[in-house]
């Protein structure tokens, strides 16, 4: 369904059913992910696995490992190591979604209190370190130095980018191109690496694992602006999520740099108290989506957001047409059209 | 100089000199591992560099690089690769420094403001984790999933350690055994994988890099057990350093176990008080190394560490003599009569 300018209607139903359709065709792959991540998340130390349970074996979309899966089944991989490969990136999102946890305040994720709430901040880090070790050891399994190396970039680019946007917070000076870079370290770069490995370990030329990681780059780009946009658009709200998570605690995304920048003098006093000097009161959130609708901020970001899901599609050119290509090209519709 | 029990006698003079004949032979090495630290922990992210550079770049003992060199070279290593190695595993170390920055509110460590006081513990955690990526980097250039396998191992095994403690904290239900399992994961397992990558990268037989492991794990727990000691041996302040924050956070570490378990049932309220119940008054610091002296606490400890001090220059035993294994040897000297 296209998105008019000025209007959100995002197609939750068919968002829904293309998830539902890329699981009914990994079920074999993803029940085996599943069960290695329970596996590999054990440990004599009980509250590691208790902690790690919370948040890694709660479900969630799995989208990454997912994309890693249907990547390396797409060119043609008929083993079964890529199972080890997809766990490892699910490790490394959940470590971060966990460090997440101590970063900001977000009192729920994926419906659920989040784990810092529940254990503290200290057992968080650390269960996040376990999982992220956990990672690098699943790879050393594998074999093969150049996941390793593709991996371990995208987890420093990761921390990169979660630095930038702490910089960049409470900071209205933060134009286009420096969020730009924020979401591609801290979201694009994991999505590209977990799509690129699926080249490398079913062996296919370089030239293939770049358009692979072209297509996990515009991918994640196009999941996060989204992601940025729900946090305004007024849908978690009725699906029990937190919403106004980011306003609150002062995060530039694009919806804001647009608000802020499209603003008059007393639309940016109005940004400036809220989101840089963090004085915010109980109908500051409602006109914030005020201003955001009559600026077109959430139609606009909408609109970039689906040139990167378009680019994402066009990186699969130059793979045959089969199962996998297509359940790829419905994730990245997924990305833009989806309300949770 | 031997340590009598009931009487605390470290040779500090004798230790400093230690560390200096250690830093001479070295000196090459440490020069390029020190040039490579402050390379690689650069980011076009200014505050990575700027915060790492805090606790990174400010020298300390560079007790586990030292380990990783002196082995190589001890086994014959005659490459630069061991550089490489020894900036992993100080980025490993320094990255489970700041994650402990986030873990305890001690205010001092080598002397300075710890970062998260300084930069709050959001980007202490994500410096962390950058320079966590950056060590694996480091090893996927060295190229030999070896080493990958034992440093991936490590650092889950550190995690678990300090989740251990985590748990362990303000429970004065935890018995030496408990607290052994604690210092061998969090401490040790980090020493043991900086020396048993040293034969690796040499190339040397398997008995010779378990011969290591068992000379680095028997160091580090000497290294920690004395760690234990220095908290409330009365040196620290002299020095400028915290002391009794491990008191203060009710961490159970073998000198409480020992003067909790040979205390009367009043020492015991007052174990139980200041420790479990977390309720401290001025005086109470005093009483603990009281009780301790009483106890022979300390000193007992200290003798524990010199068993295990022995048991590291033991595990040499095999190496034929060269002025790197007794740098090795006077490094294991060095952990138990050094009082900084």
């Amino acid at each position: 369904m296209p998105v008019e300018p000025g209007r959100f209607s995002p197609d939750n139903e068919g968002g829904k059913l293309a998830v539902e359709r890329l699981h009914a065709l990994l079920a074999d792959d993803l029940k085996a992910v599943n069960a290695l991540i329970v596996e590999r998340m054990q440990s004599s130390v009980s509250l590691i696995p208790r902690l790690a349970n919370h948040l890694i074996a709660s479900g969630g979309k799995r989208l990454r490992p997912v994309v890693t899966l249907a990547s390396a089944r797409m060119c043609g991989y008929a083993g079964m190591k890529h199972v080890n490969l997809a766990g490892a990136v699910e490790f490394i999102h959940t470590a971060t979604l966990l460090h997440d946890d101590v970063i900001d305040e977000s009192a729920l994720r994926r419906g659920q209190a989040t784990a810092n709430v529940v254990w503290g901040n200290q057992a968080t880090v650390l269960v996040g370190d376990f999982l992220f070790s956990r990672a690098f050891q699943l790879m050393v399994e594998i074999g093969s130095l150049g996941i390793l190396d593709i991996l371990s970039a995208a987890s420093a680019t990761i921390a990169e980018g979660e630095v930038m946007q702490l910089s960049a917070t409470h900071d209205l000076s933060t134009n286009r191109e420096m969020y730009m870079a924020v979401i591609e370290a801290k979201t694009a770069a994991l999505f590209a690496a977990a799509a690129e490995v699926g080249a490398v370990i079913a062996g296919r030329p370089a030239v293939e694992a770049r358009a692979l990681k072209s297509f996990g780059h515009n991918l994640g780009v196009a999941y996060q602006l989204i992601d940025d946009v729900l946090d305004y658009a007024g849908f978690r709200a009725t699906l029990g999520k937190n919403e106004g998570d980011d306003f609150r605690e002062g995060k530039i995304t694009l919806p804001v740099v647009l608000a802020f920048s499209r603003g008059n003098s007393e639309e940016r006093k109005f940004w400036t108290r809220t989101i840089c000097e963090g004085i915010q009161h109980e109908p500051d959130f409602k006109t914030a989506r005020r201003l955001m609708e009559e600026h077109n901020a959430l139609a606009d970001t909408i609109v970039e957001a689906r040139k990167f899901a378009d680019a994402a599609d066009a990186a699969l050119d130059r793979f045959p047409d089969n199962a996998h290509r297509r359940a790829l090209i419905d994730l990245a519709a997924f990305a833009v059209n989806r309300i949770y």
